[in-house]
């Protein structure tokens, strides 16, 4: 057998450990990881692409399973899954999970995912590998009860995302229950987007009635609590579900502090953070000219740079699963008006119609790594959260380690302080206008990028290589994390019967 | 100046110590303490009425501001103002807050108030002093900014109460936030009863389709979690809006844990227990013949003895404000079927039809006390969450406390260990056929029960000798405990101006 | 019966509540309040003296249960029983604890106490009444055995301090214990000072060989950890021998929530903290000339403001039983060297040689009433940490309560607003050379204060007015606070026969 | 290249996650893997052992860090490097680290490691692959300064162990402060026996003065809170001096709830629990006829079942780093006396004489598996717990892990319930006359253990076929774990400068 291509002296990184040259030596065939050991590259035949890895970090390719593509109306989510996932590769992610959203209450959700699938497929398809999580706003017996096993079974979609927050998304806790119910049952894994929205909207209705709009009062919207509370109510459904969550974009100590408190107690409670809330503080949002605009997420960007070393600490202690990118692509300079929150005529900003999230599908992994190079966390936790955990956590079964039978998808970081960059926007290959980013310096870069065995970027012969159409739809497995416990706490059962 | 009464040789509890004879005579006029000291005695005159106490402790009237009168359909609240108020005070409770309920949606809550003034006049007026809580269902701009400041101003009402759960009641978490905006200007004290109504209608529904619905279901229906949830819900919003809450009937140590750490950071938050959560655990609702029915409660009494432990030592450790009885009084054989939730035809049994509540407004003191005779709590623990906690945290600004100028209500005990009490219900005053304490062995009973200056109960003498109307309504003041700090997290106030 | 004393118009302060005008004159006769009640001025005979307190607060006289006097060798506790005194009831306090200190390893206990009697008799005489504290530091058997019993019955002296610190003074946890097991038994209440010496003697030999000895490094050498341990030590000990403990001289939000945590448990574990941890920073370590030296003390004032929040919110959630003064007397000028730790001829500084402690008797109770200005604590709670508790807590069984019975010691202070004072060192009565305050504003002063129904103590007309030697020795009861409990974790007791 | 061993056809075990077959191949040469991948089988010449796996788990060769052996006088510990090893192997642990220990007060740690290495070398030579841990019972300047650098340089000894208890052991805090100011500098791992030696020593002296003697009596002695205190204490130290520790046998949920807050803060906290506290409650020490005397360890097996989910959860959720046996062989049948505690000819018991210590070195791997089979940890935290993190703490950095350029020491397990195993001591391999597990059943055994590539034991051909002295001592690097976080509190750092 000979092999397509052979990574060499490299230092291969897993979630628990490291394996070093001259040990370390991966061989691929047919988009697979054959082998790793000593002395592969003797192996190598005339049709073999051997890499040189210098004695760098060799990773598993990025996993980001929160990324926003070609949602909602046009305009507003610039990034379809053309830009998107060209953009991924350029930054190290082989493989996003996007969303298919229910959009309208009634939408059969088989529908919902078809649309999405004709939506990449009319965008001339993707760069990087990919899935959908659904994203549920009509929970009704329809779609819980016939549609969803179909979209699991037929579609290998074992994830649903599920929002406390939003006027047109917002699930109550009832229905936040039944969905557990059934996807307790399925063996699928639930997102929520935990911020308690009734208080969200008294706050604001108050800010504007005392005509407080500019972009900061977005972060004075929606203090810490409303978040915290949030937190810990979807936990305590959670609990009595006996079910499966990722809290997405946790964003402070406090909840940090549920999740952790969860977590001991072995329940199955997940937590993501992102790039947004390692690095932004709050006061980006008193630019001047609106451009505070530009760093409008929810959860907002916080004031207290407590918070950031709060989530720095619970990467590095294990209390967040995954790291995402929470990639929401629009644009500052739009035609109907500054990031649509501020009427030029007029010169009236409002905060509250401004698109919540930021750009980052390209920064994440150069983001997350650099936690390494400042020493905040060890590449091995990188690794754990940027790639091995969301493929475990979302069933993505040949993806995020770096072990024989596993795709091969790998970065290839340039040996330790040989590299400094700077982001600027003009060096992204998202369709989006600006980064929050823009002038951070780094300590690395990705050097290659490689999806199922193919070199797709590599950052010193002309960047991005990959052909528009290789990535591919992946199905996907049931969540290989933390299971539901069958601990109850009377005589009542969360069960549902399997379809 | 002749005194009316002097009680001499008693030892005098307050809050914060005691004082012995022969320092503590206690000498009354027109219904109020004029003075406490040495020797009082000697300046009784003719007239005076002098009460040798024998060394028994001489505690203020209770003070029970949780007490259901009069109110819904026919049939269900037993008790009305004069069989309430009785019961009351032969239990040794001077003055009841009653509840005055806004049950249709669109209520003017003035004339809410005005209907149970009617109720209580037409019963013939009251035994005990009396005041009313206003049970919001409503909060709608007319209620809040021009009915609820007349209420506080020209009836002296000076408290809400809120629901988290039942249909007809709820309020969502917005609505909360907009009585609190207002009851924070008005210096209202906001009491909720902090359940998660989802999720109770979750698990009743599919226990009914299990065909559970035996009484005991009841507490599976409503596990810890579910009060523990809706406890951290409102205490977060309480520290959103800075406004002074007290959670009703606390049951569990998770959601006293919740009190606890919020009166930690000193916010505002008071709370509640009740006797039926330091006597009862939930095996009494598996009694057999439909009989769990008779202890119905919400929040259901708990599972664990560990819960009656941390009630106890959170009354010790100061946690809860208040002792209350949350007397609701419907009867046990009811036309309409045993506790209207057995269909004694067809024999089918409906725990969620049951009406929720125990009666308990003439034990209530009793019961307490028995706390000190069991060296669980002492005895100025008891008067301080018996009598002086509610007087304060209500407004009650002339009861609670033994103090010249205070109105002379009080209970005279037995000397210690010379009474033996086995609690029957054929020895009640109120208009329900059962207790849920039957044959409960304590060890004292109000010897007599004195309001304003006048006995109304005397134990060893023929029992009630008060007459019915010499109760009066009570215009209350403010909360005289905690109050908003008036600490915020961010930019926005929880304001509202006051009219 | 004719009164010695009335004070009438006064806002009567007790720790669970007010009494106010015109219900709250106060009636004195030998010494001992009488009867409080409404008008009784018209009593007043020609013999009586009146004082209107002209709607200002009426508290009891303070009470400080951490006073050092006449210890040590000459020179270094500056202050006798007779300007300590005295500079308490300047201060208003009326009863002061001071400690008679076992100092050499083997000294009978019993001459150890007569041995401060006869002080305080070759003195003169105290202002104030006075008790005190026997300091262990040789728990021997017949310490233990012997002596103690015979103390706690024929001298009245119900408390004990020992010391986790200090190489002349220190116990192992194992002496600790067996104290525990004594005191236990005879219903002593016992004082710990907790610091790991361990960790300081280490950290100091350090600082030393690295020529870091400037004041400053005082507190370097004592980081809050070094508390936190020891008081978590400690209240373990406590625990285990189910004893009752006051831990001394708390600085830090960490062992403040130890001592929490150990309440909520109703552990029997009691707190003090002192004026200086609730005020000053450790900043002003760092004045230069060696000014530092005055402001060290044991615990360290600390870097954190938020741990003076913590201390704060901590009396005021209850966590502190008792606010002293822990006053130490020694001078500033002192001939062998500034505050003993700087030799001026070499102008080398050893901040390990200097006395530990501030003078603080006098200000103490006003710093603490300027807390209930600063609207931090409520008056009864000062009342309650100043005057109240420490009374229960050791057994002045006729202290630190207004009520008929009681001695009357009180404090008159100003009606609000209409004093502003400025300490100033040069008014004050103790014999050392500075205050830490000095500068300081605040609000209010005693005006008048009362020991047992005599002014000695009137702001207005010449200050001191009473006679050196009218203070008393006083035989305390046990402690009136939380017992032991009698649980257990297993078959041990820690009981021993008492004798 | 021919390869000496193959593996095929297993599930290959990491701590982050698994290898199916046919991906699963483990190719092995001169005692190393070279390889993991797919169709590694192909390769195998005619000198190649293949083994079959047959779809079983296959896992990295147990690592036990915890085992006494040939310590302390003749009789007590009955297993020396002989037996004690053969053991280990034939429960499938390849390497253990023993201990080296400083037993008289004086001496030179170098001669003290020279002396076991002597031990060992008499008895004959190992089994399985060993180290040492230098107990440490003087830290003079001589050791830490002269003699520690040394062993861990030319001995690559990479750890200490300390004590706080038992009289010839117990280090003070002091002490423990300067040997971690050393290990910190020389990158060393402190393990600490944590229990509070005066609170045992307290309790004891009083149960022998009652006559409670028998071994039920060990427990009483050493309630739960000895070792919570001590916890603390040690946690508090490590945080003072910013230096990893190892708290070895951790046995009760509060001081696991003690090391997860402190790893929660990412203090260098790592803490150990054994099999005994996973399996055993105190009432076996009740068993007649002295026979609890055989479960007499410290700490003792828990009194509530509590504990051991506790310590399975914390297992489970990360608290724990390792699993350890603490192998302690001493003989029931004593010449002495039973357990040496039994005065058979008088009958008197003495439970403080026995032996503290359980023998487990073979069992422990299979009970840790037996967590697996129960569904109480993953196979992947299995693997973490027994050896992973036990290579990386302590730096035995060729071992633990199943990837190229580690040593190929391998466990293969028997495919899932396809063994049943019921322990007899008969079938052990240890030189101790009892199992505290007779008669337990497991759902399986270790089927073959490989050492350096070596078959070392199979369960089904004879078991036992390594040959004594095939085992190496190992020079071991540092901690590959938590480092320490230089942060600090104050400006004294605990810096020592490294020789």
């Amino acid at each position: 057998m000979e092999f397509d291509l052979i990574i060499t002296n490299g230092v291969v990184v897993t979630a628990s450990g490291t394996v070093q040259p001259p040990n370390s030596d991966i061989a691929v065939k047919d988009g697979v990881i054959m082998n790793i050991g000593r002395n592969l590259v003797a192996f190598a035949g005339p049709n073999t692409k051997v890499i040189d890895a210098e004695g760098a970090h060799v990773t598993p390719g990025g996993v980001d399973t929160h990324v926003h593509l070609s949602q909602g109306a046009g305009g507003i989510t610039m990034d379809g899954f053309d830009t998107g996932t060209r953009s991924a590769i350029c930054g190290g992610t082989t493989t996003v999970v996007c969303f298919a959203a229910q959009e309208k209450w009634d939408e059969d959700v088989l529908e919902v995912v078809a649309n999405y699938h004709a939506k990449a497929k009319s965008q001339g398809g993707t760069y990087s590998d990919y899935g959908f999580h659904l994203i549920l706003t009509n929970p009704s017996p329809a779609v819980l009860d016939e549609q969803l096993p179909k979209l699991r079974k037929e579609e290998g979609i074992s994830s649903v995302k599920l929002y406390m927050s939003y006027d047109n998304r917002q699930l109550n806790d009832a229905q936040i229950m039944s969905v557990l119910q059934r996807t307790r049952a399925l063996g699928m894994t639930t997102m929520i987007h935990a911020e308690n929205w009734d208080m969200i909207k008294f706050i604001i209705k108050q800010l504007e009635e005392r005509q407080q709009t500019d972009p900061y009062f977005h972060a004075v919207s929606r203090p810490p609590l409303v978040e915290n509370e949030a937190a810990y109510r979807a936990i305590a459904i959670a609990e009595l579900m006996d079910t499966p969550i990722l809290l997405v974009h946790i964003s402070t100590r406090s909840s940090r502090d549920h999740v952790r408190a969860a977590q001991t107690r072995m329940l199955p409670i997940h937590a993501e953070t992102c790039p947004q809330y390692l690095y932004l503080l709050s006061d980006v949002l008193k630019k001047p000219d609106f451009e505070g605009a530009k760093y409008v997420c929810s959860p907002p960007v916080r004031d207290d740079p407590d918070d950031i070393d709060a989530l720095w600490e619970g990467i590095a202690n294990g209390t967040f699963t995954t790291l995402s990118s929470d990639h929401c692509p629009s644009c500052w300079d739009h035609p109907q008006g500054k990031k649509l929150g501020l009427d030029e005529k007029t010169n009236i900003a409002r905060f509250s119609v401004i698109p919540n999230g930021l750009p980052g599908v390209e920064t994440r992994l150069p983001l997350g790594y650099q936690g390494v190079t400042d020493g905040k966390i060890s590449v091995e936790k990188f690794v754990e959260v940027a790639c091995t955990n969301p493929s475990k956590l979302y069933g993505l079964d040949t993806k995020g380690i770096l072990a024989p039978g596993y795709d091969a998808d790998v970065v290839i970081w340039y040996p330790k302080d040989t590299v400094q960059v700077s982001i600027a926007n003009d060096n992204l290959h998202h369709r989006v206008d600006y980064t929050p980013y823009e002038g951070y310096r780094l300590g690395n870069w990705p050097r290659y990028t490689i999806l199922r065995g193919k070199i797709v970027w590599t950052r010193e012969n002309g960047g991005l290589v990959g052909d528009q159409g290789y990535g591919k739809f992946i199905k996907r497995a049931g969540n290989m994390l933390r299971q539901p416990r069958d601990k109850w706490v009377n005589e009542w059962r969360p069960f549902v019967e399997e379809k």
